[in-house]
């Protein structure tokens, strides 16, 4: 019973910092769509800050459930792959009509500079997220040159992803998310054209 | 007088939006900093709706002065301009130890969803940023391929930006910032080569 109170809140609280961001969002906000009441959330959630940090620990356990398993069963190729998890958020978009973007992207600007164990947390989130698209990386090594640096490369898709999330959102159109990831789609092309040698294999002249 | 209350309380405001968020900054505290009575701010701004869009608005007056003319006067190549104005949000960066990241940024992640007249600024915002990228790779197109869209080119750069200063805000390091800008000079790198035919100019042959 008492867990079943604090997975509301925390799930209430999720939805509302995802909508409406962290400053803007109210206790007895958060109390009403829980349905619970204030000595349950102070219980379990002394202050504010504690449930931004229950959501932040929350979406690391949702990584691989929400984000990278729905991606990853559509397709094999982990370069496709990394356009995948792309897709995902794209759909998101249009399914919320731009309402919901990258819940830890929105949170990281509103943590950033007062709140440093939320700020962590999300840094933790990203760290997450990067590793997935590093082993993608790593799984098509193999196509890209040798030269690469898969840790930068990785990063950069995740900015392409949260500037194109923030682009899509206050256009309300996904024609920005489209061109940033056709951009992206275009650099790994070239990427992968620099990196296989698609001539025949050399045969050492028999004379 | 008037003016420069009027003045006064739009900087304030936007100093404080810009560190705190929009939300999360109250009006008692615009009043303190600008050392203005609540009658004058209700006088200019009877909602603090109002004062950012006025905040808004006098962000696309300092595009040209604070962000474009800057990285201008240092260099004149249209390409190495775009790194130039990536540059001068990294200096920002470091100035600020991290505080300070893309005012417009921060603001459209927190006003999508509720305050259409806000987004609908920060948009324009957006714009006329991406009309300067434009112009630099339009003086360029020299040595970029033909192929080239340079609109989604030009966006591209844009969400570079935003995610990576978003990223290096969260890490607080210049990092994943400079991993960003120099995954997106690579694929300038790319595009260069593609575009550029470094081979002598081929002669008919005269026979």
């Amino acid at each position: 019973m008492r867990k079943e109170t604090r997975a509301r809140l925390v799930e209430e609280a999720r939805r509302l910092f995802w909508e409406q961001g962290y400053a803007a969002t109210g206790v007895a906000q958060i109390l009403d769509s829980a349905e619970a009441r204030s000595g349950s959330l102070y219980y379990f959630f002394p202050t504010k800050e504690d449930l931004l940090l229950a959501v932040l620990d929350h979406y690391r356990e949702l990584l691989d459930p929400a984000v990278v398993r729905p991606a990853f069963v559509r397709v094999r190729d982990p370069i496709e792959r990394i356009f995948g998890i792309l897709d995902g958020y794209r759909k998101q978009l249009v399914a919320t009509k731009f309402r919901r973007g990258c819940p830890i992207g929105n949170l990281a600007l509103e943590v950033a500079n007062d709140l440093p164990a939320a700020r962590k947390l999300v840094s933790e989130n990203f760290n997450a997220w990067r590793k997935v698209i590093e082993q993608c990386l790593a799984d098509a090594a193999g196509r890209l040159p040798r030269s690469v640096n898969r840790e930068q490369l990785a990063l950069f898709v995740l900015t392409t992803m949260e500037g194109a999330m923030m682009l899509a959102r206050t256009y309300r159109s996904t024609e920005p998310y489209d061109a940033a990831v056709t951009a992206l789609r275009d650099y790994f092309d070239h990427l992968i054209k620099a990196g296989t040698d698609w001539r025949r294999p050399k045969h050492k002249k028999k004379r």
